[in-house]
């Protein structure tokens, strides 16, 4: 599974104060923590409000690129704020996110087609998310219509199915498999991710309800997730997710993590 | 998911000490702390060889009966070992186990019958654990043949497809989903479970890849297994895992158990 680390938001207290400080010790601090831990990408989210957010992301960008190589995932509605970050870019990135919603597409489509980006696709629209798989596999239908019309390749799409709270709909993880296993069916080169900000909202010990949503997640597909990725017990609940999956050839990834620190037996 | 104990096991030194030297308040003392922690049955193993076994394993049988209710899963192979329990026991019980050897049928289906006792059926022959699931399947639908020429309804049969060892075959897991959704499929109220002895054997930091086998195991219908429930973790990652699909109405199991202390967060 590819890991985008959520570190860098500025709707987290203390990143926004760094960013507000210009403090690029602590941010450079939490692009090298993230990327030893071996995240595919860093997700970079100023947080900020639309007339500053250009000249934040590109601070961001600048700083993180000073001290790391990891491909950037470039977290803003803000298409000003995605044009200036995508000129800062080292590396192509990925844009997070585009939605159903058609102004966004509109806007953002073509910073994607003409960055050649990856893409994360959200299953909502405007109007709301959907309670039903039915609906969210809709949503993304005319995504994909709309980023072949721009001439995305399926495999630049990361859909996130969106992974809702549970204990407001016990149904929330079903809903969730269910959308991703009907994409996966029709669009077998396009890729998936979850965050795991919701899914355990509102209940306790939310550790091991986002372990084991991302663990069953694994099984039809999800290929992708972001998450903290100083988290070893995440980690390793991950890689030996994997293991049973038969992902992971020879044992190795997760033997060779155990070896690395990563995570310890408990 | 429904919990076998299986701490009461003479294959273990401590508790085969205690058998030895008729120490009732150890096996008392591992009842008690079983019952407490939620068990649907204890499993009772003597260990012993057959001449002593009958002997021990209603020893065993008493003396667990003498401090708790819980139902227990006779664990032997040995016909007359189990004749004598099931005349010992005050509930009616498990047998652990039957599997599609010809004489072990032909032995202890009878007494299944008899006793109206549910049964563990292993997906293995006389002559070995099949690779393939295909072949595991195959070997299922002769036990149940038997089962059902022997008037034993399909809903106390349990069926353990067998988790082998995945450092020695990565795809020990997958075949043991795909066993599980085949049997499952055909024969929807067959029940299965699972021993946990084998699927992480040689590999580091077992405790993970347990967790994540028993979470994908519940989503294709797992609904029992043989484990230690005095594993707070373990049980957390089941609660956890039935809480994401759906399983869980309003939360209640998994915050009851969190309340209760049976695990904490981390």
């Amino acid at each position: 599974m590819k890991i985008i680390g959520e570190k860098i938001n500025g709707t987290r207290k203390r990143v926004a104060q760094a960013i507000a400080e210009r403090d690029a010790a602590f941010i450079q601090y939490l692009a090298c923590k993230q990327a030893e831990a071996g995240c595919d990408w860093l997700d970079v989210n100023a947080g900020t409000h639309p007339q500053q957010e250009p000249e934040d992301l590109v601070w961001l960008v600048d700083t993180i690129q000073a001290v790391v190589d990891t491909p950037l995932c470039l977290d803003s509605a803000n298409p000003q704020a995605l044009t200036a970050a995508l000129n800062a870019v080292k590396q192509t990135p990925m844009i997070n996110s585009i939605s159903g919603e058609l102004q966004r597409l509109e806007r953002i489509l073509p910073l994607v087609s003409e960055s050649g980006s990856q893409v994360i696709a959200l299953a909502m629209d405007e109007k709301k998310i959907p309670e039903t798989s039915e609906a969210r596999v809709a949503i993304v239908h005319n995504i994909l219509n709309a980023t072949h019309a721009a001439g995305i390749p399926d495999e630049h799409i990361y859909v996130d199915p969106l992974a809702m709270t549970l204990s407001t709909n016990i149904q929330s993880g079903v809903i969730f498999f269910e959308t991703l296993r009907s994409v996966h069916a029709a669009y077998p080169e396009v890729h998936f991710t979850a965050g795991l900000s919701n899914i355990s909202f509102g209940l306790p010990a939310r550790s091991f309800i986002n372990r084991a949503f991302l663990t069953l997640a694994l099984a039809p597909g999800l290929d992708s997730a972001i998450l903290d990725p100083l988290d070893g017990e995440l980690k390793a609940a991950i890689l030996a997710a994997e293991l049973v999956l038969g992902l992971d050839r020879h044992c190795l990834n997760y033997t060779r993590a155990y070896r690395a620190g990563v995570f310890r037996s408990s």
